[in-house]
């Protein structure tokens, strides 16, 4: 028997399907089953032997799995199933729902303190390393000023937004960074900036046959909340080049802080440039199944976050290893 | 009594001056007392208020300190002190002989574990925090290169080679990342870079009056080890320019991941630009300190890395303020 860490996954979504790919890249991990609420024949996995169960079919696996990878989404799915499932297994999710995090992390450490499991929750790159290093940077920098910057990014939500408008056949919407209000932060100078001032929005936009492109550009453009207060860009394109140029989901991002020592600038910054979303965050769910199963082995039970975490907790290097190698 | 976390200093040069500056910062910490092996009264502390005592009373500071830094340097103080004052202390140190760091833990590790207190070794940015994200890059990515660039940085050992060369009256050198360099890492083709491509020195040279500055340009240029493999420039500039334009100790740098999942590229970078080096690095070590203090209060006894400890150990603030406002 392998003494590999053994994972399951439950939703096969595109987080899903990120972290098969995420647990192939590892040497000390394997993916014992996908979990679905489909009929399991039904799924498409993109690797050979890899076995589909019902959902319904987890308690079979309790003995046989040691941590699960919750990949559903954050409005409807985690909130029901963490707390569900974090009573069987050790667990990892990628909660996002900023706002929620406490209340869910109370009732998700309630099951697992009582259960014995260890569930770290709201892990991927924000929420996740950008929490990281945005409390990092603080700590360290407590005169200063945080920023976070997200793009170039796919946003879902927005591209949504402007498939509604009238005379719209097809588009997507790209968060940008603003290059200028990222330079300012860089300098130094710790500018006041808005959400909007930090960032651009550009829509690639298939107008349907004959329809007003003025009209759409107008009413993408005066938008509230979503567009009228930005910086916004539309593009119409065909729906050959919408099919070649912008069916990937790019996402990333900047944390900068802008801190003062003395008479001295230090300016701190992490960033993320990803041409797959979905396989990156994976990719951080499959790292913290390590901790979840550390942790476990180590009966430190109940909730964690990225901040309850020491970092060689998630890499399979020995603390020996990390110290001659990499420190 | 104030229930501040009671901070010593022993070593009162760059780096214990920072840790003055990074103290002051902060709200959860006080300074006690410089311990140093000159003549105190002989110390000009920027701050008033501030105790200076030799370094030989320090034992009668056993109960009124939680945590020393050591601000001591790596080639002697510190393989010397810190297994001697962590008997006595919990410690902060930031030890850098990267070589030497495996057996350097095993003897403060000893003493600390049998003087039940709590020894964090390697602190600062290197090793320190580029350490973190060499090994938190290629957990998340398996797949991929890590680069750590240095720089724009005032070198120590490279100014004092310029200085000893025939006909240089003063002089700096700074080390730069090549940006030709970072651009193809950015790029995610992970190419094979050397030392000397990554990087590019340049020096800034006052001669002495009537000196051969082809001389001496040439002299540095064809340096073994220091120059003769890299692209260096050589600018004479007046003793004025050079403390006018040259004084400060800027430093900084990049860890980039150049990794892949499935067909994507994934890059992952942190990066540092530093006006103070030694006020940047104090900064990290007084923010560990805390960690230091959580540590030992949990009776986590032993030498540690930044890789055993959790991000929320060096914040201020509580695990339920984490999860509300920075997560």
């Amino acid at each position: 028997m392998s003494d590999k860490i053994k994972l399951g996954i439950i939703g096969y979504g595109n987080l899903g399907k990120g972290a098969v790919e995420a647990i192939k890249n590892t040497n000390d991990m394997e993916l014992v089953a996908i979990f679905t609420r489909r009929d399991p024949s039904t799924l498409q996995i993109s690797e050979p032997g890899i076995k589909a169960a019902h959902i319904d079919e987890v308690e079979d696996y309790q003995d046989k799995i040691d941590v699960m990878l919750l990949c559903g989404g954050s409005a409807t799915d985690l909130p029901e199933q963490t707390p569900q499932f974090a009573k069987l297994f050790n667990t990892v999710d990628s909660y996002d729902t900023h706002a929620k995090i406490p209340e869910y992390y109370q009732s998700v450490n309630e099951v697992a303190e009582n259960s014995n499991t260890t569930a770290v929750i709201s892990v991927g790159w924000d929420p996740g390393l950008f929490s990281i290093n945005r409390v990092m940077a603080e700590a360290i920098l407590p005169s200063g000023e945080n920023y976070t910057f997200w793009g170039k990014g796919l946003s879902q939500g927005h591209s949504d937004a402007v498939r509604r408008v009238n005379g719209v056949k097809n588009g997507v919407q790209y968060t940008i960074p603003s290059e200028d209000a990222i330079e300012k932060v860089r300098s130094g100078s710790n500018p006041e900036l808005s959400t909007s001032e930090k960032h651009n929005r550009v829509c690639y936009i298939v107008p349907e046959d004959g329809a007003d492109k003025a009209a759409i550009e107008n009413e993408i453009k005066t938008m509230p909340n979503y567009f009228a207060d930005y910086n916004t860009e539309v593009h119409f394109i065909t729906e050959e080049e919408l099919k070649r140029d912008h069916s990937k989901a790019p996402h990333g991002g900047f944390v900068i802080r802008g801190g003062n020592t003395g008479d001295n600038n230090q300016i701190y910054e992490f960033s993320l440039k990803l041409d797959s979303n979905p396989e990156f965050t994976a990719s951080v769910l499959v790292a913290y199944a390590r901790a979840a199963h550390r942790l476990s082995e180590e009966k430190q039970f109940g909730a964690k976050t990225v901040y309850d975490i020491a970092p060689g907790y998630i890499s399979p290097l020995s603390a020996a290893d990390l110290r001659k190698n990499y420190l």
